[in-house]
């Protein structure tokens, strides 16, 4: 794996924008809209063997293979390569970064051509079905009718949900991981209360705080509410149980325990690299994202043709797997071929970044049957 | 009921001041040391009756009744009173705002006398046997020599197992509700997010707040994690659903769901009572209380005569239930009396103060049996 690893090497992030503006859900309309993105391996000749992979909150469009200087590999590193999962001797994989982002795509860190100021609270609420509408355009950009397939873990699930509803046709098949079809109140409840920090923060100053201090205290904050979610009361257990810290802060209330040294940790790394209005409006979309708005999901699953692999973990209790049973439901009652699996992982939300073996596993073998046409629907547990 | 409740009437907080400095477990010496306290009902002829109940993290010693003017009673109230499962026909009942809390006792809002000012974070760390040790002197001030039980939800059942470690021969019996001998990682990481949370906050100042504005907004975002922990996911669900608010303000990241705007009530009415700064102390307290920390649970348990009722709601996933069968695991194996009930409530860590109907006939029986001497330990369900 480590030979093939490097096969991959350094890859750059490019920029594809468009100038005529976009129509959001809202009926607003913004541009121009600048994407980032990255793609690993060939397109091939019929152009059909494109696969899109969606990031979640606070992932970006470097999905795999590292950037010049840097000793980080992408997000999913393991996954995409030669001989990997997301094969690149077969597929042409593409990530983006989405509307909204703070990571080369427009958003509300981005200058506004009205003011020629950074756009903050100007900015107008995009919605997933708006991240989606952009990534269209991408496509389209890149010359691509139709994708193999749209895969996304968490937030990213929630964009390739989108596909099937607003693109289907477009859409061979979905891989949705540690996802939901709306969000319940007790992950809205998370969002907000990362808003809310955020919102606390003196620096925040409504947004305005380009070319000022930045709310870092406030972001930072939010990451922590984030991590504790993203893991499991075991993982947590196992990683730190109630290991206290060696270092002698004498600081009242310092990080005693090796767990909230890790939580700071995360917070200020997290701050060097996000905008905390990205959070805000990213956050405010996933939040509103619900597919059963209009009709009931099965009635959204209707008629689609597109293959579908679900995976969820036990330990995942932000995500937690009856939301991704509703949707196996659904697809089963509306006749569309879904693969379900459960993994009994103990790393919680994380488990879609950290259980690389396992849902390699599945989905080269979910990807081979899509490319050969031929997938039996299934449920099975691991 | 509703007729009992009125008998209880007026009550009203006392205060009693040890002027020797008090020796905490860190070594330091604090003094003098005030204790609020409310007591109902009448210590009989032979000092026998007295039931000691300790608060959680955000209550005081108001349990029941209504202070003169109020409209609110305690935050136990339906289960103090003539008739009621704290009967105060039968017991006389003591409740007291803890060492480091804000409504009365002393802490980090108090006066130091060294300075005559506020102590701000001069304060020094304190304990859950600290607290417990400040409640010794309360009793004894009080003419007590031995109580008939000590009872606590969530923190409270911390003390009350404090009592049963330092002072196990002047307790007959307690109550341990929603409660853990220690907290896992899970539980420390959410009060490290509070902490950080007003502590980000511009006015916190290092503490030295007092007589300025206020930490409010980084309290406030403390209190609202604190809330979704205290929720089930069922509970939100049942509570909100995706329920979104009516009125329209225009704000772009406003309390657009219902929980949303539950969540930003609860922290906006809890600054107006609590003190950042005893949010700090007190959520430190209980992240180092560990009643492990020197041998295992069933030889601290080991010889302890008193009697014990233990209660865990099996939604709570904050002091979820194995955290209580541990305790009565080793309840058992040291030959201790305990009675385990795990009652089925959908209320989450709410529970402790929303299941009076159960927790009263269970609290009721168990007094009952402790005062008649007899009781038979035993694990049940409802």
């Amino acid at each position: 794996m480590k030979q093939a690893n490097a096969a991959l090497g350094i890859v750059e992030t490019q920029y594809a924008t468009v100038t005529e503006k976009l129509e959001l859900e809202s009926g607003e309309k913004l541009g121009p809209v600048t994407l980032a993105y990255e793609t690993y391996g060939t397109l091939n000749h019929d152009r059909s063997n494109a696969v899109l992979i969606c990031h979640a909150l606070s992932g970006d469009a470097h999905v795999a293979g590292y950037h010049a200087g840097e000793h980080k590999p992408g997000w999913w590193h393991d996954l995409v390569g030669p001989g990997r999962a997301f094969d690149t001797h077969k597929y042409f994989i593409i990530c983006s970064n989405v509307l909204g982002g703070c990571r080369g795509s427009t958003g509300p860190g981005s200058i506004n051509p009205a003011t020629s100021e950074p756009y903050g609270l100007r900015f107008p609420l995009i919605t997933i079905g708006d991240m989606v509408k952009a990534q269209q355009l991408l496509i389209q950009y890149l010359g691509i009718g139709r994708l193999r397939a749209v895969v996304g873990g968490s937030m990213g699930g929630m964009q390739a949900l989108q596909w099937l509803h607003s693109a289907s046709g477009r859409v061979e098949s979905a891989i949705l991981i540690a996802t939901a079809a709306k969000h319940s109140p007790q992950q809205i409840a998370f969002n907000e209360v990362g808003r809310q920090a955020i919102m606390a923060d003196h620096h925040w100053q409504d947004g305005n705080y380009y070319g000022e201090r930045r709310p870092l205290k406030g972001l930072a904050v939010a990451r922590m509410v984030g991590h504790i979610t993203y893991m499991s009361e075991v993982s947590m257990l196992e990683k730190f149980g109630r290991q206290q810290k060696d270092d002698k802060d004498p600081f009242k209330f310092r990080a005693d325990f090796e767990v909230e040294g890790y939580l700071q940790h995360r917070g200020d790394s997290f701050v060097k690299r996000f905008d905390a209005n990205s959070y805000l409006y990213i956050t405010k979309a996933m939040d509103f994202f619900d597919l059963t708005a209009e009709r009931p999901l099965q009635e959204v699953f209707r008629g689609i043709g597109a293959k579908l692999l679900v995976i969820g973990f036990r330990s995942d209790w932000l995500y937690p797997i009856w939301q991704l049973q509703e949707i196996v439901r659904a697809c089963k009652i509306a006749g569309v071929n879904a693969t379900y699996c459960e993994i009994d992982s103990t790393y919680g939300h994380d488990a879609f970044l950290v259980e690389i073996e396992q849902e390699a596993h599945l989905i080269t073998h979910f990807l081979k049957r899509v490319s050969s046409g031929y997938t039996a629907g299934d449920v099975y547990e691991i």
